[in-house]
């Protein structure tokens, strides 16, 4: 685990715009812990209040509602290097309305939200790191809700394939399919056409 | 629009959790200016590389998405009280995607972003308030992400209603119907039901 502490902290510090004292890093260090996801297996289920943060290092998770018909509904994928967790189940301290689930064999490094909150009352870095993470979140939300007016569904799946050139043969189609808002059939023929 | 002043603090230490100092609120509010809207007027329009927050003093404003063929998507409304601005193309420095249009007269003291963010790097209790209200507005958002999927149309016009008694005799059917993900159609014959 400990192999992964400095590009995590690197990754920190980029996002926070500045260095995090050494202290502190290993402050939230000391209490993270690895788990290893076999596919299928849950970071998060919808109901659960769950207080966990992950950061990926290995692996690909699908972020998804399932609606009372138990339809699901595509939100997000996180994959190798990025951050995963239910933010808004975080933020509110409710249960979570996401599912969060492993795509793939792969493993997070977790850590506790609320000893990162603890650890973040100490500077000025911390709170640009938690406002930067945020600022980063509420884009993706944003950027996907305006995709769907702006493109048509061909442009978002080109879209999607630049910016995940490595998602799209790892995922199912209707995955991919909900996440772009279209139909798997949509998908398929969109795929045929190229 | 010093009268204004005493209450944005309150409200800006109440989303920051702590207290400004007074030398720092001053040089934001040096920089405030305060404007009016008559109705149909736009506080940002798309397209425009807007740099403004304001502080909405009076009035209310719709926040949209006009498609390339004309029509238009209603994402939010802002009225007294509240922060209004084209965040996406604020963090992004990129043009708004959305409109920001008075829908009756009111008044709105503007801040220049980039002054707040220079302020902002003066410290901690800055940061926490940037970081707080970046995640009341992706809160917003996935809220209303969510209730797409687990409320009904019904359930939904009521949560509005709670929510925001005020704005449902003020606000246009259409633009109503439009930010609950229905058609004109059936809020009206929602609203005839009850």
């Amino acid at each position: 685990m400990e192999k992964h502490f400095s590009f995590i902290t690197e990754r920190l510090e980029q996002l926070a715009g500045g260095n995090i004292p050494a202290e502190e890093a290993n402050s939230l260090f000391s209490n993270a812990a690895i788990t290893k996801y076999a596919p299928g297996e849950y970071f998060v289920r919808a109901d659960e209040a769950s207080r966990k943060v992950g950061f990926v290092t290995d692996g690909l998770f699908r972020l998804f509602y399932t609606d009372f018909a138990g339809k699901d509904y595509t939100k997000n994928f996180k994959s190798t290097g990025q951050f995963v967790g239910a933010l808004a189940s975080l933020l509110l301290k409710t249960p979570s309305k996401l599912n969060i689930q492993a795509l793939e064999a792969g493993a997070v490094i977790t850590f506790d939200y609320d000893n990162i909150l603890q650890i973040a009352e100490q500077g000025f870095i911390w709170q640009r790191l938690l406002r930067k993470i945020t600022e980063a979140e509420y884009l993706e939300k944003e950027q996907r809700e305006s995709d769907l007016l702006f493109y048509d569904a061909k442009e978002r799946y080109l879209k999607f394939k630049e910016e995940h050139p490595d998602w799209d043969n790892k995922i199912q189609l209707r995955h991919i399919a909900s996440y772009l808002g279209m139909s798997p059939e949509t998908l398929s023929r969109i795929r045929k056409g190229l």
